[in-house]
């Protein structure tokens, strides 16, 4: 496809969007995804249309019911007659996440229903990059006219914490006797949670590691202000969600009040900078692999233990921003 | 500390290293986890007496026995009167490793062997800078004379492969029914592995889950000529373990015959400079963030929706690298 007709399929896909198109919506989610000029153009062309959805993160250790409670917390969205976008990242297991969605989906029997959309995320093969795409995918979704977008990331890892930090509000799952997941909070680790919920609340224990996530986030200092609430739920029979969704309500609007919404988009935008500046030297790197005989040069050198790395690092970087 | 006086303290930890001095390595090994000045000092000190050792990648979800399966093969390297060092690295769980890695190591009573040095790594944040970190600690444990280095990771995530490419012969290791990890290597995502284990060899269906790796990889085009081999194990008895470690020294033997261990520490090396010069652009950024009144602006152009994140990367871009 020459130039001008990808400009013009684009120019289509981003019109059809605004209309609210989802085929349209799938193919830009796939277009960013993929990352490169195409999905840059089409972030340029509907990033005046995003910003005003309410993004939430539900993260957690493999196990404690997050697809559950997503599903659970979907119908409460529904009912409060908002049309609301789910993004699901596993960065660990690219492989599995769209044959499991496509099962949750039809068991649901949400993909008929237009103010749901549910997409499996692919990876970029860098958890940088993951996150970067979830950026770009929300603004697709909220282009599409999104009212709330759900980002579940599998895991509570440094890349989970990264896609984590691209919601408004994250809500933390566990899941009684989750012991590792309490130190994590202790040590400070988990402090990202601003709606914590204990999954599976009907087996044993689960009141007791309510109380334990209490007592954690009491030692930990809340220097923001906000007293994050510990929710015990059953998801599978929609026990106790409701009052998650109204947490995670209380929370947008304890944001918008305090100034700390601003704040903290302010801290997502200087992460998405820092990550696409790394993305850029990256992609200048590996083209000047390809085409700079004295890149390549370098590298040999770097290969017979002539140069070290760093220094190496440092001599490259000149070349690929000027030339 | 005043700068002559750190740098005094860098030259001893690395004269020291380089006699064999375990509580210098210690230290060293963690100034190449925080990364920074001193990381590079030591790195480009050391970097002339690295290169000689082999190092193995051990990968794999959690629950196959990969620390079992690590203390059996430390069993056969010290038998071939090689010293071993052992990395583990786990980027989805920062907090548990050291606690959990110290009860191994009393269990295993290597701690006193001169031969045997194990240490769990910290991450620097962020998958990529747990890559470079493991690039630098590999150097630290060859200055201090190891001749294998073991790079044991958690998980089969995209951190993961990042983590394993560092090692010349990455070790896969499977259980019995790892139905996911089969799908995995059908999909091509686990090629990387150049000899596969499945472990718990006494569970049911040990054999049947071997023969399927073995029709995968079939499948799986694999263009580089090595038959990977599949060896079931049982780590806990040491059954099967012998063979592992016979297979990873043909492995080797098969790198350097062939040609591919240099083509294959040339795709390592340019993996390396394409993480540094993305994290030298990080931190410059996150320096003129700090500094830049003009790189400040840009921020808040970007968090009012002036300006979308890629143009403010292109802008960013600029300045960072020319002022």
């Amino acid at each position: 496809m020459d130039r001008h007709s990808l400009k013009f399929t684009l120019e289509s896909i981003s019109k059809d969007i605004l209309s609210g198109d989802r085929r349209s919506l799938a193919r830009a989610l796939s277009i960013v995804e993929d990352g490169g000029p195409e999905a840059s153009w089409l972030v340029r062309k509907l990033f005046p249309h995003s910003g005003r959805a309410h993004l939430i993160g539900v993260t957690g250790s493999p196990g404690v019911g997050k697809s559950t409670l997503v599903d659970a917390l979907i119908v409460e969205i529904l009912k409060a007659k908002l049309r609301v976008g789910v993004l699901c990242i596993d960065p660990t297991s690219p492989f599995t996440g769209g044959a499991i969605l496509g099962d949750r989906i039809r068991m649901q029997g949400h993909t008929l229903d237009k103010n749901v959309f549910i997409r499996s995320m692919a990876n970029r093969g860098h958890a940088g990059g993951t996150a970067l795409a979830t950026y770009d995918a929300v603004r697709m979704l909220e282009a599409a006219g999104f009212d709330v977008i759900i980002i579940e990331t599998v895991g509570v890892g440094q890349s989970e914490l990264a896609i984590a930090q691209t919601a408004d509000t994250t809500v933390l799952v566990l899941m009684p006797g989750s012991g590792d997941d309490i130190q994590a909070i202790k040590s400070g680790i988990m402090e990202i949670g601003d709606v914590f919920v204990v999954n599976k609340g009907d087996l044993p224990g689960a009141q007791k590691t309510a109380t334990e996530v209490m007592q954690s986030l009491e030692l930990s200092k809340n220097e923001s202000g906000w007293h994050a609430p510990v929710d015990v739920t059953n998801a599978e029979t929609n026990e106790g969600v409701e009052k998650v969704w109204t947490d995670i309500q209380k929370h947008r609007q304890w944001l918008e009040k305090t100034g700390n919404l601003k704040a903290r988009r302010r801290a997502k935008s200087e992460a998405e900078l820092a990550e696409l500046v790394a993305e850029i030297a990256r992609t200048n790197l590996h083209q000047s692999l390809e085409h700079s005989k004295q890149v390549q040069d370098l590298v040999s050198e770097l290969v017979d233990h002539k140069v070290d790395p760093h220094s190496a690092a440092e001599r490259v970087i000149q070349t690929i921003f000027t030339s």
